[in-house]
């Protein structure tokens, strides 16, 4: 196990892309999954901010979301934009750079340099497509685990993250409690519903209609399919807003127009910012990827592994948790982060549940949130004085 | 203007399709269209149920929602299933056919005998494809009024109808005060939201993106769009249900079998479900016809038509109203509903509205629920009384 350039990449944007840094895994660290295979050589993209203490009992892991990645803090090497967390994380900010270090690694299946199915299969030397293993959010976290094995830490501080990332802060609690000191999973869930399921089978049915798709063989034939991932980016950025957010935003007015054109160009701003979501997206996101990172939220039901019970999951934990939720959330409304609320106080955990006020949606976690904000911010430092830090 | 048997049809299913009735109508009754053009020749094809008395004044006009017909009642040509108000409209039904005559008639831009995209041009003999002009809600309310002169009925004795429908009978009211006696919206609004005009925008670009769909000219060509389309409802139908109606009917189930399989085919009930519906939507729809009729959804806005204040569209309207939205529809909520019986009350109109408890979301409207059943029975038994029918 030996820190290296990235050696399978494929890169999104361009050949030789910055994904950070990253690690490749050889047999010794082999990573058996849910559904049974095993990854030999595998490799895990992550970022790094601020600066491990001696004690190594600084370091925050921050998890992302479905459509996010490793850089959270830092400029995008792809987009040029700032990292996906800017206002959460960096000096000064509630997760303070100046004081905690701070991981965020790509998931497994994801398509910034972790192993996934936009990677060369060392096996073939091609893409891996659909022969990339299913995985779960478990295995995300296993993969997680032993990056931090790999950069020398043991335990971390907090695992924090919103959406899916809140699923793997949950899934690295009840996987490795003693390795967690706190948890902050945000505006998320320990089961996707009936109605986010359908939402996600409606974006990979949008893509593998796209005929550029190709069973998924698309980047050995050299297309993409860009209409296909489109649309399924447009479907999804509607559940992440509100319609009071919608409303406000844009209401009914036209898009560099006075009339309705009669005609079935974007005649509304709604439809021009759907637009412009659904092409910018197909830039920087890989279409497999968006199937399997999908399909992993699909599948995590955390009660299930544990005979349905979940408070059965976090039985005895010493991790202390902080909760948000969001009001006008639809994709993952309070009652589902009340769900886990109510299991870890049936577990006896320490729990803090906060519902914040805000008509943004499910969106709501990544922008900026002043009651959050000042949440977590007094959480994490609670928890950072009982273990003695700074 | 002569009853015939429709000309120009392109059935959906087989050549010579049963579309119920319908009247071809020629220059003399030329429909002017909100976007300028004028429709000379066009067939407007319907159903009837029930007698209409000497008087002529039994007559219920009923208006169906985006992927309805004229066949509100009796069985299907297409599917051999029951209509799509069944438990509404019938023998002893609130809306009674032993007592009223109930005309419904496919809508302006739709796929079952009306003149719509998927109808041929008789100026060339040619299925219209996109060259068919836009239409609104108002273009359809003035084609149901041209076949209301033709069947010799003047006034109505009640416009009824739930989503695209209850915009009808809205616009009906505010273009022809004096010939609707009464009006039934029921779960619509009076004008189209940003968060709707988006999912419709999802579901356009999902068929356009279908390469079948040729730039519209699928007909000439002999393809299908059907992915896009199946794509476009499937995205549709999660927003006519409502969380908890996916969670009790579906949850996280799986279909036939008792693992997940790790893989793409679907897992989950829910999506079983979905393709179902996406694929049986396939078969009794055409794709064209879709993007009209959403877009004639997207532009509705009453208000706009009136500088903007809701309430001078109904100024010293005699119409009666009772408005019905459904607790759990996020479609088309209460809110907006009360919208308009504000608006009403606002132009001193009669106006009685209720707001029914009920987990089943949009499609509500469309079921069994004997609350709405009740209402819109006495409803209309007290305008029937007052207007001196048996």
């Amino acid at each position: 196990m030996a820190e290296t350039a990235p050696k399978f990449l494929r890169p999104l944007s361009a050949p030789g892309a910055d994904v950070g840094r990253a690690i490749g895994f050889g047999p010794d660290d082999a990573l058996t999954l849910d559904c049974g295979r095993s990854l030999e050589s595998w490799t895990c993209a992550y970022t790094t901010c601020g600066t491990l203490n001696a004690a190594r009992s600084n370091a925050v892991l921050v998890c992302h979301a479905l459509t996010g990645d490793q850089f959270v803090a830092g400029a995008h090497p792809v987009t040029g934009k700032p990292g996906w967390w800017p206002a959460m994380v960096g000096p000064g900010k509630p997760i303070d750079t100046d004081r905690f270090f701070v991981v965020c690694a790509n998931v497994l299946g994801g398509c910034m340099g972790t192993s996934g199915p936009a990677e060369i299969d060392p096996a073939t030397g091609e893409p891996y497509g659909l022969t990339f293993p299913l995985v779960t959010i478990r295995d995300m976290v296993r993969a997680q685990a032993k990056l931090l094995d790999a950069l020398g830490i043991g335990k971390v501080l907090c695992v924090a993250g919103g959406s899916m990332g809140g699923m793997q802060a949950l899934q690295w609690a009840a996987l490795y409690p003693e390795r967690v000191v706190s948890a902050m999973p945000i505006a998320t869930a320990a089961r996707h519903s009936a109605q986010n399921i359908a939402f996600h089978e409606v974006g990979r049915q949008a893509i593998m209609a796209d005929p550029q798709w190709r069973g998924g063989r698309y980047q050995k034939d050299g297309t993409q399919p860009s209409k296909g991932l489109a649309v399924a980016r447009m479907a999804a950025h509607i559940t992440y807003l509100s319609e009071a957010a919608l409303q406000r935003k844009f209401g009914r007015s036209l898009q560099d127009r006075a009339e309705i054109s009669f005609a079935f160009a974007p005649d509304f701003q709604v439809e021009s910012y759907l637009h412009h979501q659904g092409m910018s997206f197909v830039d920087r996101f890989d279409a497999n990827s968006y199937l399997y990172i999908t399909r992993a939220m699909d599948y995590f039901d955390l009660a299930a592994d544990y005979g349905g019970v979940l408070a059965e999951a976090f039985r005895g934990i010493r991790t202390r948790f902080c909760i948000v939720s969001f009001t006008s959330d639809w994709l993952f409304p309070t009652i589902e982060n009340k769900r886990i609320a109510h299991a870890l106080s049936a577990a006896a955990a320490t729990v803090s549940f906060v519902e914040i006020e805000s008509d943004r949606g499910h969106d709501a976690f990544l922008l900026d949130e002043p009651e959050m904000f000042a949440a977590l911010r007094g959480f994490l430092n609670a928890v950072a004085q009982s273990e003695g830090l700074e």
